[in-house]
């Protein structure tokens, strides 16, 4: 009888709750949040794909159900059957297409700062706790983060570091290693010893890291393992993990890295974790579907993994995954093909424009003078795509004149040393500063699939926000960014 | 101390709601939707943004914002402010990129079905009932459907008619007469005779309604005024009311039919009514920002009258805000304006898209031979635009070269006769079947803003839907449109 009265006590303080979360939403614009609760999380993941929203999250379900054939149908994601979903705008002090040290500053701090500003506010001077600090200092809670590019990149670094500029690498990764946080996981560090200083690898390891790019190391794992620096064995472009769809046997994947994140922060006290999937956004900067979509598969994977050790820790656990803004201006839609999408055309894209234009990198300086048709050799084997009137099993994949009028000046143009090459506002349309040929190659595919985009940048739409477990019910509703954070201070109670 | 019991158990069965909510979520791939709740509203608003999704909400979000000089802020809208959010995916049994047909026939019935089919099945026989008709059949309520297109085009239609095909508007009209539904009001009927039949309009007198499209007796209807088709008094495209920024003191607002169904319908059984700002859709189309903005602007007005009337009917009052799908792939961002937005610039637009064409037209028709620079002046007087080179207040407004170059192509495009125009695939990326000169105005105007567009149709973006008010709690979280019927069935209570 106690228990039964104890419950309905309980369940009516979760009522007040919601009712409480009803009236403040009416009044959204105020930045003073204040909604009652009784959930008390104490493993704590935040997920954040960069440059993840709401086109990126449904082109992902198109193509894990267009596995289906013939069927017109959508699988839903982890993330996306979770039971709360909020909107949340992105916009930062200087611009409505933010950019990510700004928006991560804003989700981990909350408040609105300029973009390219960690930690900072708009004075650059305003030094605020991030939630990870918060929890760890006033909690005693172990800290992870996990990121699939480098450690020390805007995202994870809005977690640990205050600086006015995201390209201050090694004061970035001096505070990493300053923070003390317990686990980091994913990419390299960026710029380690800014050209002749002491490594970051070095001050981690004189600050008692357990620093490692073995996969079998990293694989064994434990909460006896101390605190750990482990890095993928194999990096990409800037020092990142390869884009998913480049992986192999040999590397670590994201969801292995939220796996062993686990094993090392589990403890009875409480532990956050934050997990970027950061090649999301460099994806859909060079406008690559088919590597932003993969990628967002390893990342729903990560998710997965959090799950179940949510569901083994039901009423202590609270998942929230997010974007910090969307990228690249993506649609599911395209002028050229109306009313139609076929995004399963873009499983004929075998690697990432990243390891596309390495392999084209070197085909170019063996032969110097290299045709384009020798060119669309690789495209054919690695875009599937074949020159017009070529016969080939799909016919979607057969270029138009248009296309192949469009591939062969990009070719033209990526034949050229960079500085020779059209520095017009029409070529930037066109190419956006990267490799010419790559990005026409995408372009192409995309817009064949049924893909559009409008930037190489970030744009400024709303992102959903999906939270399940503990408190999760105070993420639903319109909100702005930085009450991501206000929620997440709420819920662990640091002041 | 029995009310304190009253109100326990109650609380305690919304907890459950909410418990049971959380559960189904996880699963909701499945087609039944089955979460109990004490929530029992009687007066329903279903609001459809035609075409309206994340980036048109907060576009709108973004422009009401930057009335305020030099401030970067964006200012919520009415519904943006409700404290429930979901997400719908709109795709229909034959596209992604669905119509507001099948879409409209998914959120009224249940189901899904073909583009272009309104309230049959995929097999084009199977005849669901719709919520309007349960609900007027089942439970005595009154209904009403506001619409600024045509009362028989696709998104009303999808209420009380079932025909194959959208196009076959006088049969629709015939089925929206035998509704019986009490309240019509918007825009006019589409081909409301065809061609010599007896026409719709005769049919509503026949059937006991009242028909006026005089502003004043359409200011002075009340519950005692009977059965109603009330007709803004002045058209524009397709029988349409004109867009909001075209409109002028002879115009009643959408916020005021409304606010006259409200009035019409207002009785204690009950009453659901559904009001569709079409011309969303139709100026995402056209890829005319402004247009589309104001006309949100106008939506949201009128969603604000039911929210006054929710609030005087707190305990019995739902209201749904939510798109059918998104048109034209609009971005905030865009690829020759990087980070940069100033959606500011907008305001120089003085007119839709359809009013300059009208303009344009007559200048044409008086001279057939005039030249670019007569078309620049109207240009400057209506978008504020000017040649390079020239000295305006806002340098913002003046072209580049490429900008000036695309304007006089366009402009040449649009001297000849239709047939005569280029018919490239090229052409079409351009201009979309379009008057080539105002869509490469509005893409202009668009672009300097920063808001770009990658299509002329629709796109498979999810939706957001905001609910406020009794039951709204059913609509957090993840889901498919066929849903958002589903939970208005069950709140409803009708089989």
């Amino acid at each position: 009888m106690k228990k039964r009265l104890m419950m309905v006590l309980l369940l009516l303080a979760a009522v007040l709750a919601g009712l409480t979360a009803q009236a403040v939403g009416e009044n959204q614009g105020a930045t003073a949040v204040s909604i009652e609760t009784q959930a008390k999380p104490k493993y704590v993941f935040m997920f954040i794909g960069d440059g993840m929203s709401h086109v990126q999250i449904n082109a992902a379900q198109i193509l894990k159900g267009s596995n289906e054939k013939g069927n017109l149908s959508l699988k839903p994601l982890t993330f996306t059957e979770f039971p709360v979903v909020g909107l949340q705008t992105t916009f930062d002090a200087t611009s409505f297409c933010p950019d990510s040290a700004s928006t991560a500053t804003s989700l981990s701090s909350g408040y609105k700062t300029h973009s390219g500003t960690i930690g900072l506010g708009i004075d650059k001077q305003m030094v605020g706790k991030t939630i990870a600090e918060q929890v760890k200092q006033q909690k005693g809670w172990k800290v992870g983060l996990v990121s699939t590019v480098t450690l020390n990149h805007a995202t994870p670094a809005a977690y640990y570091a205050h600086v006015p500029s995201r390209n201050s690498y090694y004061d970035i990764g001096v505070q990493m290693v300053a923070s003390g946080f317990d686990y980091f996981g994913g990419g390299a560090i960026s710029k380690p010893d800014d050209g002749g200083r002491k490594s970051i690898y070095n001050l981690l390891l004189e600050a008692g890291y357990l620093v490692t790019d073995s996969k079998s190391q990293i694989l064994n794992l434990t909460s006896a393992s101390g605190k750990v620096y482990a890095q993928n064995p194999r990096l990409q472009d800037s020092g990142s993990m390869p884009y998913a769809m480049d992986m192999n046997e040999n590397d670590v994947s994201l969801a292995q890295f939220v796996q062993k994140g686990i094993d090392v922060l589990n403890n009875p006290e409480g532990f956050f974790m934050m997990v970027e999937s950061g090649k999301i956004d460099w994806a859909c900067h060079a406008n690559d579907a088919a590597a932003e979509i993969y990628d967002l598969f390893a990342f729903d994977q990560a998710i997965a993994v959090a799950l179940d050790f949510a569901k083994a820790h039901p009423e202590e656990t609270l998942i929230v995954v997010t974007g910090d803004h969307e990228t690249g201006g993506m649609t599911i839609g395209y002028a050229g093909t109306g009313y139609n999408t076929a995004l399963d055309i873009l499983y004929n894209q075998k690697l990432s424009y990243v390891a596309f234009d390495e392999k084209f990198s070197k085909l170019q300086q063996a032969n110097p003078t290299m045709g384009f048709n020798q060119a669309l050799a690789l495209v054919e084997a690695d875009f599937g795509l074949v020159a017009p009137g070529k016969s080939t099993a799909n016919k979607a994949l057969v270029l138009s004149d248009l296309e192949y009028a469009k591939l062969e000046a990009a070719f033209k143009q990526a034949m050229l040393p960079a500085k020779q090459r059209d520095g017009s506002d029409q070529a930037y349309l066109l190419y956006g500063g990267y490799n010419p040929f790559s990005v026409t190659l995408t372009h192409i595919l995309n817009n064949k699939a049924g893909i559009g985009w409008t930037s190489y940048s970030h744009t400024g739409t709303p992102v959903g926000v999906y939270a399940y477990g503990s408190g999760s019910e105070l993420f639903s509703g319109s909100y702005d960014n930085t009450e991501v954070y206000d929620k997440l201070k709420q819920l662990t109670g640091v002041v």
